[in-house]
């Protein structure tokens, strides 16, 4: 049975049969202790044994690492669990060498695992982050499901550039050495007869579908060809983009203030454990954090008044911060400081934003915001769109856009469009805010950077 | 206010303002009525007002496709629904004009819907297909989540080819002129150093979870360049592979039943309104058909007895039954007709399926599984998964794979192999049974298919 249900349903004198994996073992003389898990769930179980075994022997030989089945009874246990299971039997479902990469002693490093992605998931570390990936997952699912948001699923391969810039991984079935060859690239040739590439974001096919259905939400993977190699940027990660009709900049803000604390609730309550870790290994005082984020009433400022803010402060800058422009990571973080708790930076310079967000009346900002998190830096971003069509043709004039392939787009502001609104977030940033674990590499299974893309 | 909360919460009597969409309009000379949608539900909700309104002669020219916010007082109604808006204020949010493509006279044909793809979430049809992608979705999660899966993440972009076979979608940032100009392709100057694609299976990285994690599943987008136009293919599909360590094929179809179960119940229960529609207008008997598959016990039979059962039928087959090969979709057809129900099919000749499936003792076999749906035919196909290090070995070098790439996966052999097994489901063919809409391009929103890559 399954470790999860064993700790929820059982009691001691209950006979059970377990099966899972040796995550360290002190073989004595006369007996011998395992500290056994079968992943489901982050508590581990203690096994007991001794020389009642008919294979005593063979178990006091089994390694870390190796699959077994235990039958036996649940007794009371000094132990940090108040249950262990003493053993009656012992199976070696499946042996593990001493050559094994996870060995107890010699603490293996962040790096070290990165290089052996594939067992890192066993780790107590690795084990609770992917827990907890999947557990933030669910409870956006559950977050949009129960509010009746239809979830969209965005192409992945597609012909349009949502932000009008951003670096593409180009998408092919052209054989590369025939081009090379050739001379020439022919693209009548190539699967969808036409250059095509991995999306950076659902937003623009989502809001296609928030004319039809009002309220609905991407969650899917996101690409993007960056060269850079920061903690913070992979290559390919997941988003969430829901959007609204009939929803201004408010309103997004209200789902974007509510889904974040639904969300960190849902993971407090239930990976509690792996919270509880993350806290005593990786970041001491997070969970404080979140608790104190799910109490807290985000602030709503205007970037100008951010700006005025900062100019009064008496900090020496790295960066000056200034009218009209972006800010950066030290004010950002001075000001959420300044309001201690998260703050909606709202109406940003419309030079330094995208092409889709509404304009501001007065001609300089537009309806944008980024939501400050202390600890987390900028967690989402969002805008109310533009909805009126000759200031969105105008806006796509001006930074040179090409319009033919959009067409679809701006119909939608001819075809009964509204007024709506929607944002992104990141999911790997949500993720590091949530575990303390700083670097995206270690929160997404199987990272791709520049260079990497093993398994 | 939303429909779907109206509908809920709201009585006669009530006073209540909503935003969304003209459906149809039927202006009079004193009144005129308006079916209204705002997407939140499938019911619509009518509209009517007569000349007390201030802008009355303004409304009557309001066209199909408008987007429009009506206050008013909800009064009973002699319509399908007991109650109607009796409308005090209509005001245009967003016009349409009457070239709109979605036009009530003339119903579009669905080849004509896909043309327009942007728009077709907004038809009755189309509108309902996505609901239930979502709810469907929804409830996918919700099963696992509740079981205590791990939800997955499978890398998209890949250097490992699950299938050893497969059409497969480059991924690259070489610059295609250029490459065609030096006359060589150097994939040290690629974003990844190396030959990359788009993934055809997260399988085997889940199965890397799955030993660690006891039972997970993934859930997400999936890519073949496969140049088929059939009814059945599309290039970007989304898949759930859920994979469980020390669980065999039993196990294994144990969970496809449960979950095939689970999914169709929530399905009927949460889109029920939907089902009717589609068991009224695209597929008659539909409901019953759901109904019954809940209902029934899966037959488990082997492929060596479904040959057998063909060749003693008294049917002349285009295909003759053969031992030891596929079989046909005539063949699926009768052995659902023949149980009168679903059938797992199981231990299937090992020449016509993938390497890493169990070899059976009698080296003929493989321990994999289809699941035959009456009118839907493989739904599912699963199987448990080699563990024998050696074994696994000797196969991948019968059929001349390379292992140098694929330690990781042989690893999981070696350091705490167990049994495990898995099994994996196209959403899409899901969706085609739920729906009874025959073609995969209409259960997409953007779908992609040969020469096809619109938005």
């Amino acid at each position: 049975m399954e470790l999860i249900k064993l700790f929820k349903d059982k009691k001691i004198g209950d006979e059970v049969v377990v099966e899972g994996w040796i995550r360290s073992h002190r073989p004595q003389k006369e007996f011998g202790f395992i500290d056994f898990s079968d992943g489901t769930c982050f508590k581990h179980l203690q096994i007991v044994y001794d020389k009642d075994l008919v294979n005593f022997s063979e178990v006091t030989h089994f390694l870390l690492g190796c699959a077994i089945e235990v039958k036996g009874e649940l007794v009371a246990s000094s132990g940090k669990q108040k249950i262990e299971l003493k053993a009656k039997e012992i199976k070696l479902l499946g042996d593990c060498p001493s050559t094994y990469p996870l060995q107890a002693k010699g603490r293996p490093t962040r790096e070290f695992l990165r290089e052996v992605a594939y067992l890192r998931p066993r780790t107590n570390l690795f084990g609770a982050v992917f827990r907890v990936r999947s557990i933030a997952a669910y409870a956006i699912h559950k977050y949009f499901g129960e509010k009746g948001f239809v979830y969209f699923h965005a192409p992945l391969i597609t012909s349009s550039d949502c932000e009008g810039a951003g670096e593409m991984f180009q998408v092919t079935t052209l054989d590369l050495e025939k081009v090379a060859q050739s001379g020439k690239v022919d693209y009548s040739k190539d699967f969808f007869n036409k250059f095509t590439a991995l999306t950076v974001s659902g937003q623009l096919e989502a809001e296609t579908f928030a004319l039809a259905y009002r309220n609905v939400y991407t969650f899917g993977p996101t690409f993007r060809a960056e060269n850079s190699n920061t903690k913070t940027h992979a290559s390919e990660f997941w988003m969430i983009e829901p959007e609204m009709a009939f929803c201004d900049l408010e309103g997004d803000m209200d789902i974007m203030e509510d889904m974040l604390k639904y969300v960190v609730t849902y993971v407090l309550e239930n990976a509690s454990d792996e919270i509880d870790f993350f806290d005593s290994f990786v970041e001491k005082g997070l969970k404080e954090k979140l608790n104190r984020l799910v109490k807290s009433k985000f602030v709503r400022i205007t970037h100008e008044e951010v700006i005025r803010i900062l100019k009064e402060a008496n900090v020496k800058w790295e960066f000056e911060p200034e009218y009209g422009e972006d800010i950066q990571k030290e004010h950002e973080k001075y000001i959420t400081e300044y309001f201690d708790g998260p703050v909606f930076i709202m109406n940003w310079p419309k030079d330094i934003k995208a092409f889709y967000m509404k304009q501001n009346s007065d001609n300089l900002t537009v309806a944008a915001v980024d939501l400050e998190v202390p600890g987390a830096g900028e967690l989402m971003g969002g805008s109310q769109r533009e909805e009126d069509y000759d200031k969105l043709v105008s806006r796509m004039e001006e930074l040179g856009m090409e319009k033919d392939s959009m067409e679809w787009y701006l119909n939608l502001r001819k075809f009964g469009g509204c007024v709506h609104s929607g944002f992104g977030m990141g999911f790997e940033r949500l993720l590091i805010y949530l575990t303390g674990v700083e670097n995206i590499r270690d929160v997404i299974p199987y990272p791709r950077t520049p260079g990497n893309c093993e398994y």
